[in-house]
């Protein structure tokens, strides 16, 4: 019977002394005398199944000759094991080699470096540790569907290409089919007009505005999919290419979307420990040493609200040297950030920051000097999600566009929202590979991406 | 209690005779001397509800002035209706207006076109037609994720931006961060290695070739995302930017290969029937007659599978007039899909396609004339899905790159896939907006993509 590992682990007293097939790869391979042992892996689980046979084996001699990485079908009789901490392994009835591997096969059953890794993104799902941050990431795309769908928002597929100016064209790339080496031109310019959707376009960094027009359609929508930006930053945060999430919920104030905010984060950090135990044992052994704990203090904290301004004054009142000192007119700084969820020992939103510093579309406080803007910062990874609160009126809308210069030719339509049955609501985005970051302790964003695109890095 | 419209429907005997909150729009607003109706929705679900109120309400007068298109909150009593096929009602205790609404609103409770509607993207969700295609094609997203994941599929996000030539790199949009009006040269050319990446990128057709090195890594992985082409047609099935599914098996191979698509597809139907019985049914009255029966028929249907030669062979001998003669050595036609489908009435698997028509990654055949790739044609929507057995051997491979004049430094490291522990392996791809077609009965794929690209049209 053809199986996945993952079959004989989870049902391991229906398979137990029967014959099995899988097929899969050499992890490792074992060679004694009269013996051989391969670890033995197939993906589909976090642990491997070691496969033991003997000399009695006719081919004995060309199974003992197989290289790591070669992929084999392997016909063997579940047993129980003698060897310590190991349940079962198959002992081989019969071996088929599917595909072989050279000697120089980079992916060897020894430590590599991350860095090293990143040049074999191709491979490096193949690892222990890239195999479970991958899988990781997929179990936590699948909790955030479920629990956005379980609570019955509407999953929409806002646009990537645009023409609309959401957070500043300098940030977007622009897309063409021109030839770079013989464009078109109109009075000594570059003529856009002749490109495919006649005007330049761009792909976009956030799907908010088209998702808000949905907002205003279902009450309640999110989106996941990819975003870009142009930044030339070579940090450990920051690619060019990545996920991002954005709910957007109508008749919603920005009390109420930090209920939301909380709830999403609690049920996804408590699906991943569910369904992914193993993997975050071993980020806990490997990668970050009490990783778990936090998760499960994460899933049972209170989350402390509190404004911007109160921060200030916390930090401000601090018995500390800061590099840079804090300041009611500007954004904290990562070494804030840290002190002020230690403080709080916990999760904490800072709601209603100077307007200066915030984006547009965020609804503008009585105070005049404020907008109702939220940030979740968590302990150990910092900014997690932002939001806010919408403005909903026209014509505060219309003010800020033109303080901000924003080009309004572009985002018309998205203004209009607030004519046609306008009403308060709010949302937030959640860069996924942020929460995925903070999941398994993996630190640098090239890390959990399968093939990350950064300033001067596009291969594969 | 603040709730959305679709609790009450689903909880009805809870809420009956209570008295409930909720915040939603205008959709339709009748006016009698003493009496109003109105209908109600907040987009959670596709029926709207009622609300009636009469002249003791103090602001009798001011609410009948409410125009469709108003946000407004109600609090009112759930009692059992008098009106014919409702079951319950909505007795208005007291209404809030949040956004008013103008005359001109162009979402009116008649008969707009489709076209008109596409004009008014940002919009149209609000009509019962768009309001059920994109909670549909929310669901059927939902019920994909499903699938695979209850299948334990990983989910990868393979990248957009990259350099590889998948398919053809006339057929992908350039992205850039250069100037269009300042374009750094060298040598007479435009210098690409100035842009962020360093070389010429682009926008991806397909994740197929980076979503095989993750099926080398977890044995079944799929790839759900935004996909580009940058194809100039104008039809009803052709858009620049649309969603593909992309499941990628090893050790799987060709009959395996159908056995799963033709699994995936039953079950997402029936989740979708299940989910949206309203949707369905409205679709089934007013898109496309006989849709439910035909969705329902293709759950229980056994699916044909039948080479493209002795396809081939049934349209020759059919008494037909074609307009485009069947032919041994080429594609089929889309009155050759419709013929074949109805000949066996249900879906029809069509394997080993010539292969010069066919693409340089698929498996030759020992016949060394076809591919081992296989097309789905569905009755009513021709061609579905399109996948294959993959060349696992790397001299073939080679053979094949360089006949079909692909540029292998691009695709080094998709060859060297073959090289290390190569197995057979399959995947196939689906294109989401063609299945939401067959779901809906929606004929034109920019009614199925809440902001549609194609050729001169990127608004919004």
């Amino acid at each position: 019977m053809k199986l996945d590992v993952r079959d004989i682990y989870k049902n391991l007293d229906q398979y137990m002394n029967q014959e099995v097939v899988v097929s899969g790869w050499i992890r490792n391979h074992r060679k004694q005398k009269e013996f051989g042992f391969i670890d033995f892996s197939d993906g589909t689980y976090f642990k491997n199944i070691q496969v033991v046979y003997d000399n009695k084996l006719e081919d004995f001699d060309e199974i003992q000759k197989l290289r790591v990485g070669c992929a084999i079908e392997v016909r063997a009789e579940v047993i129980s094991s003698p060897a310590k901490g190991q349940e079962f392994e198959l002992s081989l009835k019969k071996l088929t080699l599917i595909g072989d591997c050279p000697e120089d096969y980079p992916i060897q059953p020894k430590r590599h470096t991350r860095e090293f890794l990143r040049e074999q993104a191709y491979l490096r799902p193949r690892t222990n540790l890239f195999g479970a941050i991958f899988r990781v990431r997929s179990i936590t795309a699948m909790a955030i569907h479920e629990y956005f769908q379980k609570n019955n928002y509407v999953y929409v597929h806002t646009p990537l290409i645009t023409t609309a100016d959401c957070e500043g064209s300098d940030q977007m790339f622009k897309i063409t089919t021109l030839d770079f080496n013989n464009l078109p031109k109109k009075d000594g310019k570059t003529d856009m007009s002749k490109d495919l959707f006649g005007k330049t376009a761009y792909i976009t960094g956030t799907g908010q505005l088209h998702g808000e027009s949905f907002a205003m359609a279902y009450k309640k929508i999110y989106t996941f999919g990819p975003t870009f930006r142009t930044e030339k930053s070579n940090t450990k945060t920051h690619a060019n290419e990545f996920w991002m999430i954005e709910p957007e919920i109508a008749f919603c104030n920005l009390e109420q979307l930090m209920d939301i905010e909380e709830d999403m984060l609690k049920f996804i950090v408590s699906y991943v420990l569910e369904k992914c135990p193993l993997e975050i044992d071993f980020f806990d052994q490997f990668v970050e040493k009490g990783l778990k704990e936090k998760l499960v203090k994460l899933v049972n904290s209170h989350f402390t609200r509190i404004t911007h301004h109160d921060v200030i004054d916390i930090l401000k009142k601090a018995n500390m040297k800061w590099e840079f000192e804090p300041n009611y007119d500007s954004d904290i700084a990562k070494e804030h950030e840290k002190y002020i969820t230690e403080y709080f020992n916990g999760p904490v939103f800072i709601t209603n920051w100077p307007k200066d510093i915030k984006a547009w579309y965020m609804k503008l406080n009585e105070d005049n000097e404020t907008v109702a803007a939220v940030d979740l910062e968590v302990p150990g990874a910092g900014e997690l999600m932002g939001g806010s609160q919408r403005e909903e009126d026209y014509d505060k809308l219309m003010n800020r566009i033109e303080t901000m210069h924003i080009d309004k030719s572009t985002v018309d339509w998205f203004c209009n929202l607030r004519k046609f049955g306008s009403c308060y609501h709010s949302g937030f985005g959640m860069g996924f590979e942020r929460l995925l970051i903070y999941l398994t302790g993996v630190d640098n964003i090239r890390d959990v991406i399968p093939f990350p695109r950064t300033p001067g890095n596009c291969d594969y």
